[in-house]
Parts: structure tokens; sequence; C-alpha cells
């Protein structure tokens, strides 16, 4: 059966954005330190192999509704190559892009998780937006957690494990990568 | 000249302690956890590695009034055997101890850095508690961050770097050793 992964970048203090995230600037303040890996030029070959294989291995997306709205203006498609489930109040129509679609999920976490890892067949359903991970965390549906842990505090800004509201969850780690200037960590979900 | 250093186990959502710390329990609900990799027996022969590099780095400590508080009645001496300096607004004597002397420094966090720099010949000074390493990296006095990233989520506690005041602090990736369950993970301060 598919895994439930989330993937993000994070400085050593925790950040996945920086403060103040809105449209114009959806990473937040200083937001843009956090995937200048990404975008170096030339990329260091292990951190351009992690991104590939990363991004190989999803196969569907289930993401909250702000980073819908915030981000589906700059994507101008799917995030992903792959059928996208948003987690949402509002119902909408199918939403479809060039290269997948957006569904809109009005029946909860576990109901967007379901029809996504249907979905996502042998790969992995890939978690978006810090809310959403949280009441997917809280909802004991998240098997593995994928680091890109860059080297800078941020000071503020928005963390993705912010407000557990579950006993401390135990990991595994299951790979250690060390790109040019990132280290790529990979972590099993053991205790839910 | 001598480094100023930080060391600590963090879990991968960045709390250093859990909730609720007390005298009774000086690392809080679940912190406990935070340090498993230290008294395992038998201990991964890298994590005892690590350990003893590290401990034997230390030259000079410098800590906050509150670890003094919490921690002299659990370490019942000095908690590394070299001149340990307390950062504190209430003047007090030295304090001599079985592996160390107690120094308290009541003029502030340069101060207390740089009697603990010459004290420290060397090797490293290293700041424990959260507040004074906070004062430490807002002063650009911070040389070297040491991460035990532990595999797991705590939800709660307290985190080493909340209150940052500064702008952000870039970071060099220089050392990685992957221990049995932690991933130790060394840093230069770049900017400050």
């Amino acid at each position: 059966m598919s895994r439930v992964s989330v993937d993000m970048s994070m400085s050593l203090d925790g950040f996945v954005a920086g403060p103040n995230t809105t449209a114009a600037h959806p990473l937040g303040e200083g937001g843009e330190l956090l995937h200048r890996w990404l975008f170096a030029d030339p990329q260091h070959p292990r951190d351009r192999q992690v991104a590939i294989e990363q991004r190989a291995a999803v196969g569907a997306v289930v993401l909250g509704r702000r980073t819908f709205d915030v981000g589906a203006p700059i994507w101008a498609d799917v995030p992903y190559p792959v059928p996208c489930f948003v987690l949402t109040h509002r119902p909408e129509d199918e939403l479809v892009m060039a290269s997948g679609s957006f569904t809109f999920v009005t029946t909860g976490v576990d109901d967007a998780i379901r029809v996504a890892r249907a979905a996502a067949g042998n790969r992995t359903v890939q978690v978006m937006g810090a809310e959403t991970v949280q009441q997917v965390v809280a909802a004991g549906l998240l098997d593995e957690v994928q680091v890109n842990l860059v080297p800078v505090l941020l000071g503020r800004g928005v963390r993705m494990f912010d407000r557990l509201v579950t006993d401390h969850v135990e990991l595994e780690r299951t790979r250690v990568v060390e790109g040019g200037s990132v280290t790529h960590l990979r972590f099993r979900v053991v205790t839910k």
C-alpha cells in the first residue's frame, strides 16, 4: 500500500517558511533561504538526485485549502503531475490542470488520505501544508518524514510541527544524504 | 582562540526539553526521550565516541542562572570538570565543587564569554541553557552549533532557538555522524 509522506525544507530551528506568508510571498520573509539548495546553479549532484527521486516517488497529493489558495496561482498547474486532493470545508467542482487535477474533499482528513492512497498506487501520498500535516499526524496516518535540513537559523516563521495534539511520535532514521549544504534525512514513523 | 559552542540533544521538531520543567523533572515531561542515546546500554560505538569527544573538547562553561539552579542539585558538582561561569543578576561568592568551580558573573553575557574564553585556553566554551544561548546568539558570540538530532516528535516543550532577536543566522555544516538512532550534526556559524 502507498505510504503517506511529508517532504520539507526546514531550518535548523524548525521553520518551513518565514513569517508573514502572503500570496505575493508564499514562503514568507526570508523563506527563500530554505529553497536555495533546489535552485543552486550548478546544483550539487546529490541534491539533484534527492530532488529527482523524491519528485518521482509521489503518486498523489493531499494539500490544505490555504496551501491550495496560495500555491495554485504560482504553480499555474498542480504541484506534482499526479491527482491532488484539497482538504476543505467548501465543496467545489474538480479542477483539471495541465498535468493533473485538483479534487476537493469535504469529508475530512481520513477520507482525503483514503482516496489519495487509492490514486497513488504503489507511489507515495505527499501531504502539503503545515496544518494539514498536523491533522494527518494527529490521525495517525503519517508513515514517513523527509527533511531537507537547511543550515540556517531563521528565528521566526511557520513551523511544520507546531501544534501536535498527540503524545510524542517515535521515528526511525532510514536515510542520511549529505547534500551540498543541506542534509537530507528520511524517517519512518514508528509509533503513531 | 577558543570557540563558543552549544551542544544539544534536540527532537526533530526542535525541542531540547519537554514541557513543565521543574527541579524534580529538569528535562520536562518526556524530555528523557532526548537523552536515551547517551544512556543506552550498550551505547552505539559512534554515539560513545561523539559523547567522549564533545566532553573532552570543553574548556569552560557559561550557563544561565536557571540552568544552574535546576542543575546544581542534580550534578552535585560542576556539569563539566572545568571552570563554569553563571550568568546572573545576583552576585554570589565563587562556589568550589569537586571537579571545578562556579563563578557568578553579573556584568552581562559579553563579560561572561570573555572570562570563559580566557579560562578555556584552546578548548571550547560550552554555553548551557536556552535563554543564555539565545543571548549569546543575539550578541554575535556563538561560533559553533552541535546538534544530536533525536528521531522523535515531542510536540511540546522548550526550544533552544525560540526567541532569536537577530536576523537569520547562516550556518555551514562541518560534520555528520550517524549514531545508533540519533544523527550528530555540527555547524559553524557563518554570519552573526
